[in-house]
């Protein structure tokens, strides 16, 4: 196939790094690319010893340039062969935002439409100060799904959302930074090495704790307010003190030197 | 009356300009003003042919200072003339709100009170660098109603909002834009022109695709998460697959032209 | 005890300062301060003259530095001890967080962990230039409670609140000001005054306006939407309206003089 996702892991620091890449279309993604990324973050998520996922575009031209638009006449030409499309990459969006680690965007040059979307299912986003951010569907005549929405809306607010959709411009990473899209924009050269000292910082966290917080927010974010959390989430918050990561992690800060954690 | 509220409709563009016109008092809102701009934009809401409105003052000096309190001794005096009150500027501010199309603000100078609430039913704001915002209702010994505040909350979250109200400072343009009001700050000389620029980005948008999108965003602000937005809504979505437009934009992009969409 | 919490309330302004106060210990706060917290908070809420409360530091090097872990062998060191814990710290940061008048957070130098989480319960937060922001829990090996989360997520966002907790970063006051964490950064030596000058505004709005405005945002944030609060709140929305102080707001309006208020 024309394009391909790529999956490296670090054993020694439990990082994985994902990679969209069909280079030669700025690596936009194909139903078969997105297939593959939902695989490969199912997998992820079950790996046990695994503590945070890089999520980036192969070469530092392009994030993701969205849907791979010259496949729509086999894929999306009519609703009913939409239908069959979102059985594919709204599952493989899901897999990303569900991964149970938290999940670094690592954003160098184009990230647009559903490469843009597929951005805001990370957990924290990095980019370049020359990337840049559009979502152009109206220009296609095409919406997007409510679930895609929801996680832009979450991030940016109805204001922004709706400048993105409705005006259908490209912005600069310190326009998508004051939009709340990115965590923070490095000079083009250093991408990728700060993504991966953001993923160092999560990996070096008590695991356990990492996993914890990032389903308590998800379901933060669902309920949307904590009042209307299952209780039996609630429940969870007290395991973290049976853990032998907390023991280590009190005497650590009492014996001031850096924790050794177990993810147990 | 002292007061008016005036529609200019651009056939060719498909975008309509309204302006709250009581320049005497900046544009202070009448009862009376109230009433004709919802009506105005109930009837622009029934307009198939258009594609923006633009909302804005008369003149350079404010987009509108809010409820003309001179008349708050016949409409606003004790609480059953209040309830009337309501029963006029609450359907207004919803009719712009729910307008079926997008609503860019242009806003210049004094943007307060009631003003304040009303630009926040505006989909895109685009304000002049000296504009100032307000609403300092607690001085007044007046409580806003429910409805007004969430549009607010949904644009600048809880500590702004209390910002506002419990301060009730005026601040200035570039504070409203990292309160996340504003969309943009243009020199004060460019107000309309750049709000004019967006409104025909925005129309040049599939119409349908525009309308969708905003009647979406609606739903997910209301409903809080795209779970519980209604599974025949949810439907809606596939349904831009079988239009026109999604046929022209596909066609327009794959031979590189600009798409001329017909609403269909 | 090692540590205290001190109430100053000043009769003329209406404005209460209450100061968390372990200056050797960067103000860490202990179970007797939480509970001591808790208690003075509940007693302003039924102050029904106080118009304000100032919630800061002692001295000017730390807001507070979080839990005082010296004592977690104590009262945290497994899951029952948690609980009860559990039972004094959450139900203090719910006395600030629902104390009946508007609070200001003055905050310098350290604010960290538990007291991150303590300032997030305030209304208006006022930073100096060079205060420090991080809940570093995960290098504890420690989750944060729901309600913690919640209000910190109000004001910041997923993608913000999972930086912090991620990457367990110490940000500064300008990132913690583009998060939405602060409503304001002023310069170190002014931190003090700056947060005076807020509650001193505060206090010169209709007091029981500030109040209703404070539970009718509670209940907007709770409910996650206007349309979901309760109808018997929104009925209060009308009461202001024969209230003394909004016919004295409306004179002196007309009259062009300062209102002055009685709170009936």
């Amino acid at each position: 196939m024309p394009g391909d996702v790529l999956l490296v892991r670090d054993d020694e620091t439990g990082i994985a790094t994902v990679t969209v890449s069909q280079p030669a279309r700025l690596n936009a993604m194909t139903t078969a690319m997105w297939a593959r990324l939902g695989e490969i973050f199912n997998t992820l998520s079950e790996d046990a010893a695994l503590r945070c996922v890089i999520l980036r575009g192969d070469g530092d031209r392009s994030f993701s340039a969205g849907a791979d638009i010259s496949e729509f006449e086999q894929t999306r030409a009519d609703k009913e062969k939409a239908r069959f499309y979102d059985t594919i990459v709204r599952p493989a969006m899901r897999s990303v935002a569900e991964c149970t680690v938290p999940v670094v965007a690592a954003i160098a040059g184009h990230c647009r439409g559903g490469g843009f979307e597929l951005a805001a299912c990370a957990d924290i986003r990095v980019a370049g100060e020359s990337a840049s951010f559009g979502v152009p569907t109206a220009r296609l005549g095409l919406v997007l799904n409510f679930e895609d929405m929801q996680r832009v809306l979450d991030l940016v607010g109805p204001q922004n959302l709706k400048e993105i959709l409705f005006e259908m411009a490209v912005v600069g990473s310190q326009r998508a930074y004051e939009m709340g899209f990115l965590n923070r924009v490095v000079a083009d050269d250093a991408v990728m090495s700060e993504a991966q000292k953001s993923a160092e910082r999560i990996a070096s966290g008590a695991p356990l704790v990492q996993r914890w917080h990032k389903r308590f927010i998800a379901a933060l974010v669902e309920h949307g307010d904590s009042s209307r959390v299952p209780a039996s989430l609630k429940e969870e918050v007290h395991l973290a003190f049976d853990t032998a990561d907390f023991r280590e992690g009190r005497t650590a800060f009492l014996e001031k030197r850096p924790p050794v954690f177990k993810g147990r």
